[in-house]
């Protein structure tokens, strides 16, 4: 399936390669794969792609691999990709329904998910995701045993502890993509509201990615401006329904852009692709994603991933920031964590 | 329409924005909106989103305008895209279906386009074409007197011409995207055979772009070598035929795309984004798109417009380039513009 | 003394270009220089020219004109920066020992400085650069009255109060890098000692950009968590020489590197470069920067500028943060500015 | 000597780290350093720097290290780099006298050379500057076994043999930056006097870097039109001379820039920040540089290093291009790599 569109292309009987180059003497036969970067896509739906385009565009990897169960369409978005190489620095970017093209990936962003069926209950739909990672996580694990494995399938904690489970993998090289999209629907909030740059607004969403996600007002800061002790310290009166309301328009972000324009796509693909910068370029950064949260904030009913800032680099997961959170931010993380874990009691894994 | 997620975010009755900034004394009121770059992008679909967001990841404007006639999901993409805010420099984004918001505008970039309803005569859907782009380009050239018009649409090379009759801009102010696509796919399949960088690899297909463009074998050279020359004086043989297959699986890959995924996007993407760079940024680089080509290479028929290696920058077209073509590539090329005269005839403009 | 290096590169009497381009019909004369991005940098030193190199890489401007008094150098320094052209994105390079080649320019960075003769008095170096200035600051405000300000040149608070006079313009129009440098060696070390991303840690140095700045612990952050309330919160104990070493080293680097390398270039260019783009992309960031603080915690004993946080865009300085400020932070600033007040008052401007 | 300046930041007695970050639980110990780039650079005079500051702005390396001889000026230039942390993505920077803190690089770049002593001859420079490679490159190999070795110390031709010869490479590890920057200054002066982007320029100075250079007129093209034959066709006359005179102002380039500022940086930073990433990122692109060059072109007197148009990928030089000589061109080379051979033969080496 590769890239054998050109097999065509040279004048009859003739290695026109081998022509226009030839080696120097002395030359070692070269060995031009080690070190590179390999990133592999699973699923090439519009969060895929969405991720898939931004990975290339941002030149992060160095190999591309997309795989989906679906030929055509997968071939048809391999073609379309490799059409803008005049555009791009080289990249190799292959596509494939076999496994076995991801022999050996630094990163594996996993994106097959399966789709509600009107009618299904939420525990059916659950219950056939499942049996899909059990086709798509153990030939990820025995084709790249040391990679990183990115889940971003919703829903992504249960899924995230799904493909941990699977893969036998420690804890910190299985990452979901969690609340770091909902973080930055946040961000941009806070910031068109205040007329800033979103990139010098922090602010956290934690917990469960969905309904029961947990706001941490008190880690918003603007340029390392912490607003709600400067909106004490000025003696400004703000209402909790307020803060409130944000977050709801936070939450139902991703509801109204699915009932808009059919599903998410952009805002998705440029988070993960941030995340996969962090990871593979070791940049050491704090983002708020699914980890191993037993343990942390009191999360102690058993085995949960769920969002939490988390540094990230070349190692996965280094480390979980130890924000100081209130009460009732910590009896609300627990909340979350119970959540997800009534749910997995009922997977059987 | 606009940016108004966030219009309830403040604690009540405050200008929240006021007490976190204060202006310095002396201060002249900001005037930061001159001098900015303004792109706008008619037709929400998958070409004009990809545009859209290759656009945005590449930090060519400073503000990004969609314009489509489907309100919703016009604001689900401007909303997807906005989320990303955290990961990328500042753009403002915004989307209207009323062109107003175009105003001063220094590109726009028009993907909008009726689809052929099976059964419909070629002549019928450029009909309603042309009626599609009554409604556009008029009131684009009246909001930005002075914009330059990059048409995608399709058939381009007609629709350019119905842009540059509709708008009365000057010749140089109206490109369509032509054949700079196609000639990225030859130069990706040539690449792609020697196991170069496609970025190496020059070679033009002009004309029209469709059927009956034009594969300028003699322009093709990697890394400065000209290719047919090397290959004669390799006296390595070739056939004709060998070329042509190559040509053939360029003008066949847009409809092998379409069929397998549906519609082309990406390359498209990155294609048109690299055309808007070389403009904006007065980068003077040479690519084959869609021009006023009378009086060149004996096209002589009357005005039209076909792909011919034309040098863009921040005035739009600054020249065409005297490439010299055999006589065979001069006829096919006179033979390409004869069959989109033809066509302009029946337009009625 | 511009670009007249090809002057006898082509055929004799023969315009090459012209048989190369061809212009297109009814192509009205491009106007190809509108709305580009001009930044002239003055003063060809180590600092200037690690600038103007930085914003040269990140593509920050379609026009880069460097200005000094030493034609040689100037030269010397024009074409090592032209001939990386085929390395970069296209930029007109051009320099010249009269400022009228400033004409036009979005930003002008003042680099520009005299150096200390042995023995010299402080006041009497001070008098000297204010002399300095009246032949600098003049021809820029008359060449480009609508440009921006943005003084390097030590010291810095003074001469960017120098620069505000002598320019007459607004005071948003002037801003001084101040400690821009000096926060971000102070981020460096904190994440240094942290093993996290400079780039996630928040931390501000304001004041006098020199001995008698202000380090503002309460604005340290790490990834968004405050650090001192962190480790309040944590019942870690920390001493408060601990905090004022810190300070010192970073008040120390600038000596540092300046007594180990003779000068400080890089760490300067990036910090300019960064400013520079804050403000020609509008990106509303906040930055420690020299603004007039005229009536801000407290500095109402006259004109002075200092560093503060500021928001930087289009417009110049578009506000000032409201910042808490500790008793004993709010009375070093006021120190700070006095300090620099009571210089001022003996420049008799 | 590296990046200890941190030391006593910290709390007394206390890990501030493990206090702000806490582990997952079953996470292995993070591998954090594996597959990442590290980049060696060997003199952090003028050229090392401006090679290892466009490498940085670049992002090219996850690690950047910095070798001299004089640890006051190198402790000097790595703080300047470090002090721009907050402004770049995360890079270790590191520099040491001792060259094991280059172990396990992917990529050294050799700058370290001695200067002319006046009234010193050719040869006993050479004879100095083999006395220095001899303590450089057996460590540098010893270090890292795997590397590729870029050498940039002039003379280059012969300093990159006396590379190859000292680390007992194979001859596709070993490469001299050569006639890329000439080659580049070349493309400029043509794309100056065209008024189009250098980048659209192909043009190839091949041969020894220096007076006996040689241009390859044949070779020039401007956005895939070859110059030459264009001329022939459009029935252009132009003088050899002229071509000549052309050639010569390159050679020439190097000698005015000295003699202007004192040294070039600039143009043979970015250069060689290109050649780094071409290699490092598998770009497969080709460039002029300095390749054994037996057995090409009729060059057979024996072992010599040369620029000609050679591939540079992740196995370093991957092949050279077959490029078509006039006969006057092949017999200039011919007599470029004697004039090399002969300085070589006094070597004995």
């Amino acid at each position: 399936m590769h890239k054998s569109t050109s097999g065509s292309l040279g004048p009859s009987g003739l290695d026109l390669t081998q022509a226009f180059f030839k080696p120097i003497s002395g030359a070692a036969s070269p060995s031009s794969t080690k070190r590179h970067t390999k990133i592999s896509v699973i699923g090439a739906g519009n969060v895929g792609m969405a991720i898939a385009q931004t990975i290339l565009t941002q030149d992060l990897a160095d190999e591309l691999v997309l795989v989906d169960a679906k030929p055509e369409k997968l071939r048809g978005e391999m073609l379309d990709l490799q059409h803008a190489a005049a555009f791009l620095p080289r990249t190799k970017i292959i596509a494939d329904v076999d496994y076995a093209v991801t022999h050996g990936s630094d990163l594996c962003i996993v994106t097959a998910g399966a789709r509600q069926i009107p009618g299904e209950s939420r525990l059916n739909l659950l219950h056939r995701n499942v049996a899909l990672f059990r086709n798509v996580i153990p030939p990820l694990a025995k084709y790249s045993p040391d990679t990183i494995l990115l889940i971003v399938s919703n829903p992504v904690d249960i899924l995230t502890y799904v493909a941990w489970k699977l893969s036998g993998f420690p804890s910190n090289r299985v990452v979901g993509s969690g609340t770091n999209l909902d973080s930055s629907r946040f961000r941009f909030l806070i910031a068109d509201h205040l007329d800033v740059n979103a990139q010098d607004v922090q602010a956290y969403i934690v917990g469960e990615h969905g309904d029961s996600s947990v706001a941490l007002w008190s880690s918003i800061s603007v340029g390392g401006v912490p607003v709600l002790s400067f909106l004490d310290k000025q003696e400004i009166a703000y209402e909790k329904e307020t803060l409130e309301s944000i977050h709801k328009v936070v939450i139902d972000s991703a509801y109204e852009v699915i009932s808009l324009k059919g599903y998410t796509s952009w805002a998705i693909g440029y988070s993960v692709a941030a995340l996969a910068w962090s990871i593979l370029r070791d940049q050491r950064k704090i983002h708020p994603v699914s980890v191993l949260a037993k343990g942390f904030y009191g999360v102690d009913g058993g085995d949960v991933f769920l969002s939490l800032p988390a540094q990230l680099g070349r190692g996965g997961v280094l480390g979980v920031t130890n924000v100081h959170l209130t009460d009732e931010e910590t009896q609300r993380l627990r909340d979350s964590a119970n959540t997800i874990l009534e749910q997995l009691s009922q997977l059987g894994l």
